[in-house]
């Protein structure tokens, strides 16, 4: 099976899992909604990666960590629409889930899918127990306060944010899970994985602001120009959209140089750059940016 | 240490975990705001005693598991009170988190808390990873879909709604965990103790119909005639008060019989009659209904 497969079958397991008889018919519409068609799974698919680069015995435990880490992420984009926050009325191109089941059910069906996520890795976990109590901590550090998602999230109710902090939490948290998850599902320190993670999320969060600006929001599968409307911070307003584009490039060269030298870590690399790619295409910047030189061109 | 400060040195324990330093302040002090001072930790206090008529050999396990569910009780308290669902400026007498940190933080600090929830027992759990896997089941089945509390609120978004179903997911459901979860943070088994929290929970619920009714918001800490306001199935509106308090004693009946026979079994039936004459006193029903006859007077 490859990994695309494994993750798409581990999101349903989850799923399905929390759906059963009796239970209430659009809480379970919602919910689906948020998860399914996803977008690049870019999160499970480095946690099953690096799982593989620590020969792990077991890939469906891998799986399932890197689903629920998607999870997460589902539930913070969930949450993130709501109209107390970005008010969007879209999401990967189609109605975000406030648009199309209200308010109530998009509270509700991100709270759900937190529950999920730790049920579903813990139903995976049943056979080796001792791996789920770094994997709960892992993931749950990236999602909670004080430097998950949600107090990123938090930060927006400060009156004063510092940027990398902010973006640490808010993206970059997740992308340490994957990795540090990846290596403790198949039973291996976290530790050496940590800065792939790190070096990752932050030129996501790049990616993100430079795409915001420089992207339409047909493309984009939903609406740009958010970061100037909520006045949130953005490294494409604070270093000009080419110096943003080159702070990427920068940011994966060094999470490529990063990965530990390991069985995988040639297939590691490769998805590094593809991803990379897939962020901030070259195509993209040639039209918005014709002056900078990318690394990877 | 008696129950009560075992309790409470869970939750700090829980909430100190995740406030560390460099977070966002006032994602702390919501957080902070939802769980201190508490209510009666009647389900932390259960699953304690479940536990220990169980014969535990780690209450700390029992107490983070019973912190664990009151945590995931705030959670859905916290976000019940939004403006979307109640739009409810007190609790506890005194703010909602939502009235005195704003809409944002109120979802937030709900968010935060369930991932606490999640991530406390996990760490209580390091030297028994074993009981961790049923821990979680327990816990997550009671709080997501189908059947656990956040099924129960999205019951009031949908056309048509059962009373049983949508009382057992929205109150039960955390009874039922409570008492389950006492008896696996010991090592036995969750099965033979499920009865008492249903019982319990459907309990909880006619009283808290009931008070909905009768009390006033000074006494209660909150609103009152909210299942009126909102049109929400009541056992209040649906059997009268005279009956819905005669329904009330005949639960608790049934909670103290199910009392499987146990070294605690004495002391388990003191705190369920404790518990119901907090819940629905009998000076109150002699003021509101003089004509009913309570089993308990």
């Amino acid at each position: 099976m490859d990994n695309s497969k494994r993750i798409e079958a581990a999101l349903l397991a989850a799923i399905e899992a929390q759906e059963g008889a009796g239970g209430p018919p659009k809480l379970a519409q919602a919910i689906r909604h948020a998860v399914f068609p996803g977008g690049a799974r870019i999160r499970p698919h480095l946690c099953l990666a690096v799982a593989q680069a620590c020969a792990a015995d077991d890939l469906d435990l891998a799986a399932s960590a890197g689903a629920a880490i998607e999870l997460l992420h589902c539930a913070s984009l969930v949450h993130d629409d709501l109209p107390c926050f970005d008010n969007a009325a879209t999401r990967r191109g189609r109605p975000s889930v406030f648009a199309a089941y209200g308010e109530r059910l998009a509270v509700l069906a991100g709270d759900a899918l937190i529950v999920t996520a730790f049920q579903s890795v813990a139903a995976s976990a049943a056979t080796r127990a001792e791996r789920l109590v770094p994997l709960i901590k892992t993931i749950s550090e990236a999602v909670g306060a004080p430097h998950g998602i949600v107090a990123g999230q938090a930060w927006e109710c400060e009156p004063r944010v510092a940027l990398t902090e902010y973006q640490r939490a808010k993206t970059g948290a997740l992308f340490v899970a994957a990795t540090a998850a990846g290596a403790q599902a198949a039973g291996a320190s976290a530790d050496p994985w940590r800065a792939l993670g790190e070096w990752l999320g932050e030129a996501y969060q790049v990616a993100d602001d430079i795409r915001d600006v420089a992207s339409d929001p047909e493309t984009l599968g939903k609406p740009t120009g958010q970061d100037a409307t909520h006045g949130r911070p953005s490294s494409a307003a604070e270093l000009g959209l080419s110096g943003a584009i080159q702070y990427f490039d920068q940011l994966i060269a060094y999470a490529s140089a990063s990965i530990p030298s390991c069985r995988g870590s040639a297939q590691l690399r490769t998805l590094v750059r593809a991803e990379a790619k897939r962020l901030v295409p070259v195509e993209m910047t040639r039209l918005i940016a014709p002056t900078v030189t990318r690394i990877a061109a």
